[in-house]
């Protein structure tokens, strides 16, 4: 994938030195969202506007250079409706102003191409919105398989081809899983280094923004626009970096391709130099209790939609409706135990994980099921929402640690996408970020770029 | 004050050299506590059992090398009852485990001299419990002055010698504003890096575990103790430091000795070669708002107390009682409204601050007031409500952005002790500790050694 499409950061140097034009990319992109692999990836699209934008000369100089992005539907763009792929949000007044998210990717010099799909209110990791028609899996023309959620038109658009960025928001991993199933790369940062103002929430507490992307390098980008920050570059080399592998429950229950791969990869970044070392994180197993009543998204969501629901239950998917409800049974004893439990555990990962730069896992221990075992309707309800639990079980770790990941595929030649998960605790997102990196050179067998982006403040 | 008492790292350098033994540091440090300007600091004393202690010779090779520490009483000592300075927990059975805190600084060799006087629950930080005789500062020999709470007894058991560590917990500025009147060092890490399992809880949302010194280097040796974790060393000279002086709200009604301390202490610091810039910082002015209804404080203190409240409230201090009913008002509705506002609060502060190495604030906007002004006494209390609300209107600013905050004398010879803040957000405690090491040397007008403790894992 990475090797048929160039990344923004190649695309960016073309344009800067003038081989290529941002309307030039932006007609290219527009012939990918128009093509068999994209379908379904927008709600809308906006590549008139687009062209006018990528039109204005002063663009190209930015550091995202006049190239196309594609926003989630929950972001608010001005003059747009924000529908967060909601029946009940269909009639939505105009935005009157951009989301912050928005905002930076515009003034870093985007231009936006439209709309991306997402199950409705982002409740969901499969990626499917019984509204709306599913965009398949990019990496398997043969069999339509779930392209993972929620930010699963974003995760589509760029693998297509269609964005270089796809804005997405990850509250259990909503950002990863799409970029793993779909074979790309994708960023969810600590959650406060970006400010949700201008969103739909799901959970403000775990809610965070980042971005799926086609190389880790265009995630820093990225990242280093959407958190109006330069990351602090760290010159350490992979042998001098020390990665955990934590055997507890992220282990359990690979199926065999992302087994194979996460072996692979593993043994191929410690013949590179990475020190490597398994680990036993036992505190993990509590996670299961702390999200068992639905946790912080059930109980925000519902404090949210309250009194949406006694209007309009009926409109919601009813699949994302019974989550919500999950939320109604808990009462404010119950959020401060959960919030109090969260702070123990966090206390007790970071204990066992602290002398680490960072931790590997894979990022879903699954490969994308077929869409036909999962779609909308009651008799595959048990199905569905296993699924959506196994999508999720081990991104969410990090959203529940307040921490940061990043994912990028490590499939071996002729599979199905896995993922590959480097992750760590809150605010080590710089790290991370150097780490990835170095195990994507090491896994592309590229050397590492000593700062392949350029930094820039908005 | 560091002058005439040697800190923990050079006691412990002459324990190692020889030169002296635990038992006659702690000899020395029971002379102390029985000296006039101990008296009340501690509610209970364990200067035997802490001699028993100090013989084992396996103790002197540890970081803590058999030294003295204060215990605030609200740490669970295995064994002994924890009484939070509340009359309602006189009766408390005996602790069955040291708290988390506890078992760490005993694995580093410390020996435990007693139970240091709080407030009661440590919901105050003029340092004045009605239950008990009130320590007077160390400052002022002639008019009885405040502690300052709520680790008032740790901060008046280290300035006054009887102990090398006084281990405190800090809510909205407990640890920081006793140091700070009683001019010593106090750091408060980010809240999640020191367990909280053992304690008394007034806010575990806010709560943060750390100490009392006479010096920042002694500051990060027990830091170390307490997190389980070496820091990060720095080697990036005061030159290279951008630091930050917020103009908005915490630079408001400086007495004047506060004033003149802070002005002449930055003049110090931009003479060494620090770039110090005034920044405004208007989302401060939000602060307020996000206390007004009683904050987390008093939610989660009304939520843990409830039950005791229905049978007992008539033996709380009625000062401490009002400010935990604040929290019945609330529902939870409100407590959800409160941590997302306090999300987007952080994220505001972050975006102004996020390019400085660590901020620079007065720590305590005034100095000392007599003990006379705000003796308990229903006559009293408003005079008693402003001061205290003046004691920790900047330090709380830390507690709420989830940050860390470091506090050392910089008052001018014969003055009442000001202390000098050094804080910044989330997780930057290495930066602020390296930071602050640079800011004494500077003041002090001795060299920051390089690497003064050794670092050592429990």
């Amino acid at each position: 994938m990475r090797d048929a499409l160039p990344d923004l950061c190649a695309r960016r140097s073309a344009i800067w030195a003038g081989t290529t034009t941002p309307q030039a990319q932006l007609a290219q992109a527009q012939d990918r969202a128009q093509a068999p692999p994209c379908r379904h990836a927008f709600v809308s699209t906006s590549f008139e506007s687009a062209g006018r934008a990528a039109a204005q000369p002063e663009l190209r100089q930015r550091p995202l250079a006049g190239l196309a992005v594609s926003v989630k539907d929950l972001f608010d763009v001005a003059g747009e409706p924000t529908t967060a792929g909601a029946a009940v949000l269909q009639d939505a007044p105009p935005a009157a102003a951009d989301s912050v998210a928005v905002a930076r990717l515009r003034a870093a010099g985007a231009v936006f191409v439209g709309r991306s799909h997402m199950p409705e209110f982002a409740f969901s990791a499969v990626g499917i919105n019984p509204h709306l028609p599913t965009p398949h899996n990019v990496a398997d023309p043969v069999v339509p398989r779930v392209p993972g959620g929620s930010s699963s038109g974003a995760a589509v658009s760029v693998a297509a081809g269609a964005a270089l960025i796809g804005l997405g928001s990850d509250t259990g991993g909503s950002i990863r899983t799409p970029a793993a199933l779909n074979g790309i790369v994708g960023f969810k940062p600590t959650a406060r280094r970006v400010p949700l103002r201008g969103t739909v929430p799901l959970s403000p507490t775990l809610d965070s923004i980042g971005a799926v992307t086609l190389s880790v390098r265009d995630a820093i980008v990225v990242h280093e626009v959407l958190a109006a920050r330069a990351i602090r570059v760290e010159h350490k080399p992979p042998g001098m970096r020390r990665l955990a592998v934590p055997r507890t429950l992220l282990l359990d229950g690979l199926d065999e391709t992302v087994s194979a791969a996460f072996g692979a990869a593993l043994a191929r970044l410690a013949q590179v130099g990475f020190h490597i070392e398994d680990i036993d994180l036992p505190v993990i197993q509590e996670f299961g209790g702390l999200q068992s009543r639905g946790g912080f998204a059930a109980f925000e969501a519902y404090a949210w939609h309250r009194d949406r629901l006694a209007r309009d239950a009926g409109r919601y998917d009813p699949r994302v409706l019974a989550r919500i409800l999950k939320g109604r049974a808990m009462g404010e004893g119950d959020y401060i135990a959960l919030c109090q439990a969260r702070r123990r555990w966090i206390e007790a990962v970071e204990a066992l994980t602290a002398d680490f730069d960072a931790l590997l896992s894979p990022t879903v221990p699954m490969v994308a099921p077929p869409i036909a075992d999962v779609a909308p309707g009651a008799e595959r309800d048990d199905a569905f929402f296993e699924v959506n639990a196994r999508l999720v079980r081990n991104t969410s770790v990090v959203n529940m640690l307040d921490g940061c990941a990043l994912t990028l595929p490590c499939q071996q030649a002729g599979q199905l996408p896995v993922g590959l998960m480097v992750w760590h605790g809150c605010m080590r997102d710089d790290t991370v970020l150097c780490t990835a990196l170095q195990v994507e050179a090491a896994l592309t067998e590229r050397p590492a770029p000593a700062r392949p982006w350029r930094t820039w403040r908005p």
